[in-house]
């Protein structure tokens, strides 16, 4: 069997954790051919190809980002779909193996309509596809995220600050809500509940006249204000749909430094919570979902997901994903809630 | 509501993220108060108790240890159940939440048996609790473990040797699996496969003509041979029934050395694995146990367990949990074998 | 003796080592007393006093922070220097132990010529202070930035782009240097050298065209185009005289972006910088700075700044040091130069 | 010119730095050739090498080991000048830089009489190598022991245990005062200062009478009793000289546990001391003293050694260092006793 491989969206990691243990897996235990695709879907446009045997993924598995390159780029949209049939033709793959988020794997559903066996592994750091536990790069963005807030936590107390720290999150707050519980936050600002800023300047001015005479907010990029609250305020998009880094973060800081008089700061973690050497976590994760993604496609299953679903690895319809999103539980809210 | 709280056993990460829980919880969301007893049931015995506020769990979420104290004693056993019983009775104990391992768990059924309200949050590096997909610790522990392997690694690879790492793990190898796993090993040692000497060297020596110089080797404490295989070895114990430091290590890194002629060396990491600041998982982990172990005493479940069940805590009864052991899934171990 | 104590300033990790070792040597070597000032020269304003013993300062050695407090206040601008006067004699101080950077040593100063017996120890990220090779804080600051670079190289290099990171540094590059070299930055900016943007802009068109698809750009929040150059831009100041963040940065990114064509992004790392737990080398020179501190006062040794010179801890003396900042040495620019 | 370059001895963080810089430095500052040898000088004697240009240094920078390998083996011990000799004219070697510690610094010597021209840099985690204020390696392993120091504080104070590490450092203790300092130790044992087992036992006494419940004690490899004091030891020397790692440590806990009874545990930090990614202290001092070499070499000096003198790079004769060792400091030893 010839097995194409590609990452796409952004770069996280845990992505070459993947890539090894597709490659290990199919040439090992198989002995499948790996075919690469440089930087996601535009490699396999452009039919920029690499065959992958293990001297490729040496040394590999503890790095971040991903050795194969990405980009954000979409088959169908840029109307390439005729160059992706051709070079899977002229490379005579028998299955593609995708990994990444939301567009990618929108992009894997289309390619799959045009009968190209598919099999997806999930990647985000922000945690929100759905049908799956854990997606890959999440947990380490909760590390780096947790890491910035004890540092940022020592400083507020030195200075008797209001510390803000915006963390990536657009649909879904699971970065900012795990941080945030991990991190000892005061606020936790997700977009699964819209907030009132109000209630949050009451809360601070209470508990600065109380016990303390600091504070942690962490907001979610994609955190907006309930509508008809006080402060009126519409995530700003970028040219690719991205939400504006520190866009929501300067607006809540500055409203909390008008209306509570308290010396407040912004930190926007940006780039550093997608990259670095994987957690544990996120190595065996990826590890699991490589070796799965080829068991799959040696049994003949596809279009399909491997996700993780009460510790076990399991495969779920591509169809059944698309379009939703998976939202932090509310009990994991209400316990950033009750700790705060 | 008085409620006792205290923490048994080997101390681990974690530990003062449930404490600071079920103090918030009991304190801000009831009304209850929280009695801690210092050293665990020693301090039971003792009556070495201390009134628990906002003040006491200030600053302790990213602290490792306990800020209770423990110590590995179990009433029964020492003839001081009548102790126990007076010293519930005369801080007028309502409940008692009682975070620790099997031994601890085991004392906190023979407590039950007396009529006292126990509810029961499981912590162990090894993961090895029945009835809970994750106890506090064994997360951090990984994380330390998988560092300590990178770190090897390199020494490995410019030394061309094979290093073998022993980790914790008596009755299970979750610690030696996942660590395995995330840092890349080529052998993993753990209790739910009895091992033969004979194939690791077959192995090794294969692999160091074919493709490679070096091999890491992680051997769980508890990893025994299989009956009648080549090296004939039992588990030696210590005084407390603890595994010996660096036993079982020291036979295997012996018997790679003289089988294959590899230049081997043994690291035990011993206690380093146990101590230092909680990932933001295990945090995570007690926070969320220890609300629910306080919305349970307050909701009049008694003698059960907090668990991790498919990313949701739920409540088990604690008889259903006495007296076994939750091994590593043979999924799991399938991975580390074939990413070897 | 009463040895008064203050940190002043922004905080910075290494401070509670120095606070530390001022009190364990001041109490345990000579039997003194030691009077800790809350939130640096405010306190002494406000006669905001507390008593330091062993009890004060358990655990505190690996915190970030100073468990003082601290504020940017200075005396002699605020026209207090008469209930600074008033405090001193209130409290019997016999001499006054101030950690801090420029402002600081500048009020130190101040107070010395007022009569007032003052040691000053040394801290700043920037560690631009004169006289000595080491300020508390700098060390542990360069870790972060460098770790913030690794983990932005990943992302660099699966997307291929140019990645802009800034890093603290007003008057002086040593963060962006050290952390640059350490990283692995092709370009690093610091005011030290005032920037043509159209070299960089060729060296980036160069490289991207020869043998590499990405960059990482280290710059200084101080750093400065050259006089003439084609980007003419002047570091802007907050109201408290503070540079913005990311300003500097913002400017860089858009002119590559916009000259190059190349994806570029930037990363403001803040206040990230100066918190969490020391590295050893700031809790060492904290500790070796403290103790000096107090053997220098019990000698009767004022007006002096304890320094780091050639590995050993001397004193320099205050008047030696306003006014100078110190730059990063030529040798250092030129390492971070050719490894480009 | 051509230039050689191994490693050799054991290996550590920033050998590649310095590998790094050398090819760097000497591709594209000068216009040399750089021809690595394998696994020390025994690549030298065996004729295994590699020109090396941009393409093997690619990612190396944050690599903790040596991608080029190295051995324990003497040239001259081994009677295979000769062979050294002939593989320098047969690869028209102008001078080699030899980055290791005593032994290759040794054979550097040797090497040097023979007319070869000999720039040396120096690393070893003990740091003792004379004439420099630090060598390549050191400073990551105080980070690594200090991390390992931090967890083992945790377990020490929830248990009330005297908690014993044994770090490296055979003729002299600068692992172990430095990390004694900064992870706070009570007791730093290092081959400066022989030590007295029953003053080290009254002084834990007094403490745990006093106002503590635990202690760390940080114990060299190389640290030895005082003769004629209560406990009677020798160091115990492996087959290749080596120090039995935990020795030391195994005999002083012990003590301890027997004329204390306080519960007291081991923990050996061992091969974890010397691998991982080197802290931006190593990776500046590696980048610094490559091109240190390279620019010696072209002007013409050799028989030389890069050091670290007040902060500066400078060359050393390496007659000058031959047979010494450099140790800690008195003033150092002094901070490590009077913080205890």
């Amino acid at each position: 069997m010839r097995i194409g491989l590609l990452t796409g969206g952004g770069d996280c990691p845990g992505l070459n954790a993947a890539i090894r243990a597709v490659v290990k897996q199919a040439l090992g235990e198989y002995g499948h051919q790996v075919i690469g695709f440089r930087n996601g879907w535009k490699g396999v446009v452009d039919g920029d190809v690499i065959q992958l045997d293990r001297s490729n993924i040496r040394n590999i598995l503890p790095q971040g980002g991903t050795m194969l390159g990405t980009a954000r780029f979409h088959p169908h949209s840029a109307g390439a779909m005729d160059q992706v049939m051709a070079t899977f033709e002229a490379e005579r793959i028998d299955a593609v193996i995708c990994i990444g988020g939301d567009g990618t794997l929108n992009a894997a559903s289309k390619v799959a309509e045009q009968g190209i066996n598919v099999i997806a592994i999930p990647k985000t750091i922000d945690n929100d596809v759905w049908g799956t536990d854990l997606s890959i790069g999440y947990h380490t963005a909760v590390n780096i995220a947790t890491e910035a807030i004890d540092r940022i936590h020592t400083t507020a107390e030195s200075h008797n600050r209001v510390m803000v720290v915006e963390v990536m999150g657009r649909h879904a707050g699971w970065i900012a809500v795990a941080s945030g519980i991990a991190g000892g936050a005061e606020i936790v600002l997700a977009p699964e509940e819209p907030f009132d800023i109000e209630r949050i300047v009451k809360f601070l001015r209470h508990r600065h006249r109380a016990h303390a005479n600091f504070s942690i907010v962490v907001v979610a990029e994609g955190a907006e204000p309930a509508k008809g609250s006080a402060m009126d305020y519409e995530v700003q998009l970028g040219q690719f749909g991205e939400i504006i880094a520190g866009a929501v973060g300067e607006r809540v800081a500055h409203e909390i430094q008008e209306r509570t008089g308290f010396d407040t700061r912004l930190t926007v973690l940006g780039h550093v919570q997608r990259g670095g050497t994987p957690t544990p976590t996120d190595r065996i994760l990826g590890s699991r979902f490589g070796v799965a993604a080829v068991d799959a496609v040696t049994a003949g299953k596809t279009n399909v997901m491997t996700a993780l679903h009460n510790e076990e690895v399991v495969l779920v319809p591509l169809e059944d994903i698309a379009g939703k999103v998976k939202p932090v539980p509310e009990d994991l809210l209400r316990v950033a809630r009750v700790l705060a």
